[in-house]
């Protein structure tokens, strides 16, 4: 069994900054769950576009309010507590918070914890590539 | 991507009720994201013995406060909000909640949402036999 609290994984290596969200990975592939999960905020009045190419997530939302758009319908759905959007076919997607929005998120296959120094390394320029949350 | 409230699916048929907890199950593996996630109330007062000899799970606890034992080391952890506990081995223990414990939990593979049913109708006598939370 392991124990981990969000606090002390705030505290570590384990927590990531990037472009208007921050996230703590409770779990990584490491682990050997076969999944990762990530406690992630997401901040207010950022446009945040993601496109997970080799992932899938599902996202539940457990505070804040705001939207995520599915670029590929084109729909917008409101974001509130007990809201879960699911990535389940590599959406493209564009997430809007009214407030901070704080997430629990689920990876499979599971993220490595490298994917965001890695991508954004080798992708800098690029704006609508997904970094891991 | 796929769109789901904790509202709706606890009044669906993806809410079980079971022997001190209940859980929506947001997504099963009929989903097809090679997991599954459900919200799991653990209720006050309760002791739940649980083994899952053919699933990894780990317990995000949301709110509410209690302990986790673990049945192999003798280990007891207290349980509070932002706690993880990870059954990575197959971790035979017992939750007893102080208080009402709200939880995200992840399962691998994914619960195909029958277990409980058929768990339950086989072994209704084995008090330690774990149903799927």
């Amino acid at each position: 069994m392991i124990i981990r609290t969000l606090a002390d994984v705030r505290a570590s290596d384990r927590n990531v900054e990037s472009n208007g969200w921050e996230s703590a990975r409770l779990l990584l592939k490491d682990d050997g769950m076969g999944f990762s999960f990530h406690v992630t905020t997401m901040f207010a009045g950022e446009e945040i576009r993601m496109h997970y190419k080799n992932h899938l997530e599902s996202v539940f939302v457990l505070s804040g309010e705001g939207t995520v758009e599915d670029l590929g319908t084109g729909e917008t759905h409101a974001l509130s507590p007990g809201t879960l959007y699911v990535l389940n076919d590599h959406d493209r997607h564009i997430v809007r918070p009214k407030t901070d929005i704080l997430t629990a998120c689920v990876f499979n296959p599971p993220v490595t914890g490298r994917e965001v120094h890695d991508e954004s390394g080798a992708y800098p320029a690029e704006p609508d590539i997904a970094l891991a949350s």
